[in-house]
């Protein structure tokens, strides 16, 4: 199946479930995105779970989305319990409307849901030669440092800049030092974890996936990680409006209501304090690539190179669908 | 001593070089306040330093700070090469007035050098209900992920607000896996340091204290720690017109000219998007820090409460003042 039509089908069933053509497109843009950077858990995946919830009225695929401006340069969104993609589009939008009037834009979300990448919507920005700023909290995936217990999300912590080049800098990057996914993978295959990123259910550290998946992930770095969660839980969650606190539903598991997330952007001009910030930039970076490396090592990547350099490689190749996403596609066109 | 007459001793001793009361007293309490917080690394070991620069005129004890009104957000400061401490002071001080003013407020400053803490001047924020971000670079110390020599610094996230007591949320966590003075220490009395926090000149993993020194130091969380440092040196030097990619001078070792370091503080009102911040945020902390909690761990810490518990310990007892402090405020005052 082509790209297009895989889109356009994508489309339709947004549609079949009551989205809009315009909040159906921008899903699917964003589910087809992730496909094309490599970060499948964000894609297609995805696509039953946002339909199942728009079924049992968790998402509202009406959503009468309300936009109340503070002052130039900061807004509130309540975005309805609208899919997460189109309120995280609307807001990118809107932080990047405030920032071109008045140099700095601060936009915070409240009652929206899961939106995928957070720097997805950063490059809208950084298209514009602005600086991006984005949190947002996520369900509990990880301990809190002492803690015995899951609580912040992999709550996402991103960056993203004009590189002076057409490869953005983009750092979008989760709190948390291992992906469940991956132990779930490890624990199938009697495959070990690593050291480090997970204490059994006694609080102990292990290396053994199966006891990992009992117990809880840890943050980045100890409590310097886990301060940062909690950082974004309180600018996405406590700020907005929005659940914290370990509130947020798990999307897959829970549908007894909405997600009720919040999501915080602060977007400004990266030209504000210096007229040559694409020279500066450029410059900055070509300092660092020229560092001698580690062995092995062939590049100083910044962050964001490898996920355009996949999206440049999959863009003309045809996206690989599994079986279990085919049958979602049927299922869901049939609806 | 007494540490108000100690406090006098600095302030005099700043005098005697050449910086007026205000700048002499400001620098004074920045210097007790991280003798007080148990940061002595920022304390008054450091006194002598910034004497022997102003002394070679890498400090300008009488700088002509410039101010400029990009918006009514938004403020650049050029602080024509001062000492860190009076920057900052002014720079925190006009963030607050401007978020007072309309909400939210960034200051850019340029030609700074280092200020000790991030956390003590986002307390001033926190203190008027204000959240505060906090952003400065500092001397190579950390190599980027990949690279085999030190460009980063140390360079300090910092996140401040309100918690709905007396003792603020202040998150002012480096990006470096350990400090450098740790390394010395451990390399002095032939004690091995952690695994993976630094490598040899090779670029391989070692908990050889003496190699590590030949070596680099690792940023916290690989390319997740690494891409914070690249974000913490484009917003406070790339940004501002500050040095950045490596350039910024040590404090100790290079007397050839000014730091020319950068900081950004962005400050905005905790009530922007609820009425009720402060009960959210206490609702917040309560529930983390009900969680269970792992064997050993008394109490689950948000950051910030344990150097205000040393504070609150230390603020009436006599700071101790080691031989080498001693000696060194016996030279400068007879400067």
């Amino acid at each position: 199946m082509k790209n297009k039509i895989l889109k356009k089908e994508v489309i339709n069933i947004f549609r079949k479930f009551g989205l809009s053509n315009g909040h159906a497109s921008i899903s699917a843009n964003a589910l087809i995105n992730a496909e094309l950077v490599g970060a499948y858990g964000h894609g297609l995946s995805r696509l039953k779970m946002y339909c199942d919830r728009i079924k049992k009225r968790v998402i509202n695929p009406k959503p009468k989305i309300k936009i109340k401006n503070i002052s130039q340069s900061i807004s509130q969104i309540d975005a309805d319990n609208s899919i997460g993609f189109v309120s995280a589009d609307i807001g990118i939008k809107k932080a990047i409307k405030n920032a071109k009037k008045t140099g700095i834009g601060m936009v915070a979300i409240k009652n929206s849901g899961h939106y995928g990448l957070s720097g997805y919507y950063a490059e809208q920005a950084v298209k514009k030669n602005l600086i991006a700023m984005i949190y947002t909290n996520a369900p509990p995936a990880v301990a809190p440092h002492g803690a015995l217990k899951s609580l912040f999300g992999t709550n996402p912590i991103c960056f993203a800049s004009p590189s002076g080049s057409s490869v953005p800098f983009i750092l979008d990057t989760s709190i948390s030092m291992i992906n469940r996914g991956k132990i779930r993978v490890a624990a199938r295959n009697n495959q070990k974890i690593p050291e480090g990123v997970a204490l059994d259910k006694y609080g102990k550290p292990t290396t053994n996936a199966k006891k990992a998946l009992e117990g809880v992930q840890l943050p980045i770095a100890g409590f310097r990680g886990s301060g940062l969660a909690w950082m974004v839980d309180i600018l996405s969650g406590v700020l907005t409006g929005g659940n914290h606190g370990g509130k947020v539903k798990d999307p897959f598991d829970d549908f007894s209501g909405p997600q009720n997330i919040g999501h915080l952007f602060i977007v400004f001009k990266s030209n504000l304090f210096v007229k040559d910030f694409k020279s500066r930039i450029r410059k900055n970076i070509n300092i660092i690539k020229k560092l001698p490396k580690v062995k092995g090592v062939k590049e100083i990547m910044y962050p964001g190179q490898n996920k355009f350099k996949r999206f440049k490689k999959n863009q003309n190749k045809k996206i690989y669908v599994s079986n279990v996403v085919k049958r979602d596609l049927e299922i869901l066109k049939d609806h």
